[in-house]
């Protein structure tokens, strides 16, 4: 049993997980806000207010944090007595705030790979350069620290192994696809920080195939998905941080992740990257000054979280799993849809940050209620995903199964009983 | 007469002019060259030294100037003894380099109209704003001052003054339309200054309809027209410096300028202005530093010099000019074409710095043998086009005419001349 949480950052992530925590704070205790502008903290206590979203007595609070900065994390941490430190910032920042965890015993978690900022794309697998390295420090000081649980990487991830286990006997493939087929009011946006997202493609895309590692190009390989709801998409094969983890931990020799890109966000992406705007490499301007050209880009495209009161539309986001089941083929999707206006009237976000915040904080209250309180390193597929699905079915995102049987709701506990009561059924007719 | 010449500037303009002006040096006399970088003043005179483009003795000199200070500028002229100052650095230097020539009683001779860098399109007409409130100051210092000397605007004014001049009884209208039909090898490059180039496009189009200014937005009106050479290219109404005075200076209702345009060209051009990354305008990164993003735009584009050594095919520029001579509606297309290829192995430099840098040189020659030396400030078309059209047909750009009559190579004095002979025929069977 942990208590009270500390929530680094205050973008859009941060505050729909503030918001979710707050919901429920009868569990999770204290729920402290930090980040370098402690305006933006106060901002996100004050709608968490102004939506009522508070369900039992306890504090919020904001704070001002440089979380590069270990020893002054760790002071708050200690000062607020944080049990569970929900990462949120940019992954620029993922191990010092570890390190101000392991150095005080409280659990860590975050929803992307560390990065950093003088680097993009690494050598895969990415988590071996950094958070990896401190395993035997997890181990050893008894922490728990989970990677990477927003959705993609942290539900997919749990999708997988939940799949893996429930649905198959072998199982050849795993493709990740990520649609947001959702529209705003602006001429161009990125749904999460531009910094971070533009690094996503702008180097190598690597994908495991064949149980391997393999170097595409971003843009290279287009495949079109017919996606629940949101009907059949375009998407592009994209380096992302689960295949990192789920690589090495599922027995999957093909994991590849899809993310859906229109015409518009690819040309927009094209013109700047040929042109080296998306460079993190510094330049200098004819008045000598230097300035990294992806920071002014940052700088002049909309601030995510401003979209979300035009942003309309659903995300679609899930697994389509292939394999064997009794020797005949088997194909499971198992997904989430999520809704940008559903999500903003709920907490003031669009569905982008609403779907990465709330596995976060559930992840954060299988933490505090002790099924997650594993006192190691741990990667979401590695964690049994039942109680992970099945709390997100009740805070919010509800996922769901489309199979030859149909599409449904997903009930973790009841489709493993009934599978398993349906492999008994066809063993004892052997 | 007057000798010497001060080359302010070393950009793909200036070394042309420099070139041209080597060859020659025997009327032009001394030639010297100053930038904020002295070392790219020597790279041209190293490459004039090694095209061997230098026609008779004289010194050739590199100089360092900051041009914004008026009196090192003064100090420079006095120094070399210039008696011509050849303005062909940016735009932003106009004032004080003029100022200069004012205080010493040297010729000047620009080509583009000033602008102030925290400014763009600014009220028509343009010049009133800046280099005509000095018209009173030239006129009584005895200064020739010779505004906007370039191809356009420069050439295509003195098409136009040719034009009412010597085939019209009224003038309807003169289009004029600039066709860079050339192409390189890079993704994206412009054919000068990317920060004037996008300058010129990222606000209001004045256009000269109907004997008044109107507002027009960039790539508002297209329009297709039939070129010598080039043949059918799409082109966007454009505003330009010429408009400012040649709407002063002739009798003619509509005068317009049609830039051609590729729709690679508008594309990143569109994506470059909708995110705000043309903008001349100061932002703040997350990090605090304050940067103009047109500026760093600037710096990740390549060096428009850099282009030259690939670039191949020919520009177009000239005047449509309609109206009606002896009752009947008339037509004349006055114009140049240059090659790209042609150009770099004469002088190292691109037809479009190349068509703008010959007609400057031309221009101090008329200075200097006193044929321009009219000891005013003057817009082209208030000089007599003869000579100009002419000197341009021996040093490098070939004016030709096509009309009724064909198309051919316009001898400016005999056409004069057939022009008024046919004119008395006519009379004579009247």
């Amino acid at each position: 049993m942990k208590r009270n949480v500390l929530i680094i950052g205050a973008g859009g992530v941060a505050h729909v997980a503030a918001h979710k925590c707050a919901q429920n704070n009868i569990l999770l205790g204290d729920i402290h806000i930090a980040s370098r502008t402690i305006e933006k903290c106060q901002a996100i206590i004050d709608s968490i207010k102004e939506k009522d979203n508070q369900c039992g007595p306890g504090r919020i609070v904001a704070h001002q944090l440089d979380a590069l900065d270990v020893e002054a994390t760790k002071q708050l941490i200690h000062d607020t007595n944080s049990q569970i430190v929900l990462n949120l910032g940019s992954p620029f920042l993922n191990m010092s705030v570890l390190q101000a965890c392991i150095e005080t015993g409280a659990a860590y978690l975050d929803t992307a790979i560390h990065e950093d900022p003088a680097k993009v794309c690494e050598a895969p697998p990415w988590y071996n350069n950094y958070e990896w390295k401190r395993r035997d420090a997890c181990h050893k000081a008894g922490i728990t620290a989970i990677l990477g649980v927003g959705f993609d990487p942290g539900v997919v991830n749990a999708y997988g192994r939940y799949a893996v286990d429930t649905y198959f006997d072998t199982v050849d493939s795993i493709d990740i696809i990520d649609i947001n087929a959702g529209s705003h009011d602006r001429y161009f946006a990125t749904n999460f920080d531009p910094e971070i997202n533009f690094r996503e493609f702008t180097s190598t895309v690597w994908s495991w195939e064949d149980s391997q590692w393999k170097a595409n190009k971003m843009f290279e390989h287009k495949k079109e998905w017919d996606m629940p709801v949101v009907g059949t998409r375009p998407t592009y094969l994209t380096g992302h941080d689960e295949l990192h983890s789920m690589s090495a931990n599922l027995n999957v020799p093909n994991i590849r992740f899809w993310m859906g890109f229109g015409d518009h966000y690819i040309n927009v992406f094209t013109v700047l990257k040929n042109l080296g705007l998306l460079s993190e490499q510094p330049i200098r301007t004819a008045e000598g000054l230097e300035v990294v050209p992806l920071k002014v880009v940052k700088a002049v495209l909309p601030d995510p979280a401003s979209l979300a009161p035009a942003y309309t539309g659903k995300t679609c986001i899930g697994d389509l799993v292939k394999g064997t089941k009794d020797g005949k083929p088997q194909e499971v999707l198992l997904y989430n849809i999520c809704d940008h206006e559903e999500s903003y009237a709920e907490v003031g976000s669009q569905a982008i940050s609403y779907t990465a915040g709330i596995p976060a904080v559930a992840a954060a209250m299988l933490i505090a209620d002790g099924a997650w309180d594993v006192k190691e390193m741990k990667n979401v597929e590695e964690l049994d995903p039942k109680p992970f699905i099945e709390l997100m079915n009740r805070i919010g995102l509800v996922t769901r199964v489309r199979d030859s049987q149909g599409d449904r709701v997903l009930d973790p506990y009841a489709e493993s009983v009934e599978l398993a009561e349906a492999s008994l059924h066809t063993d004892s007719n052997h």
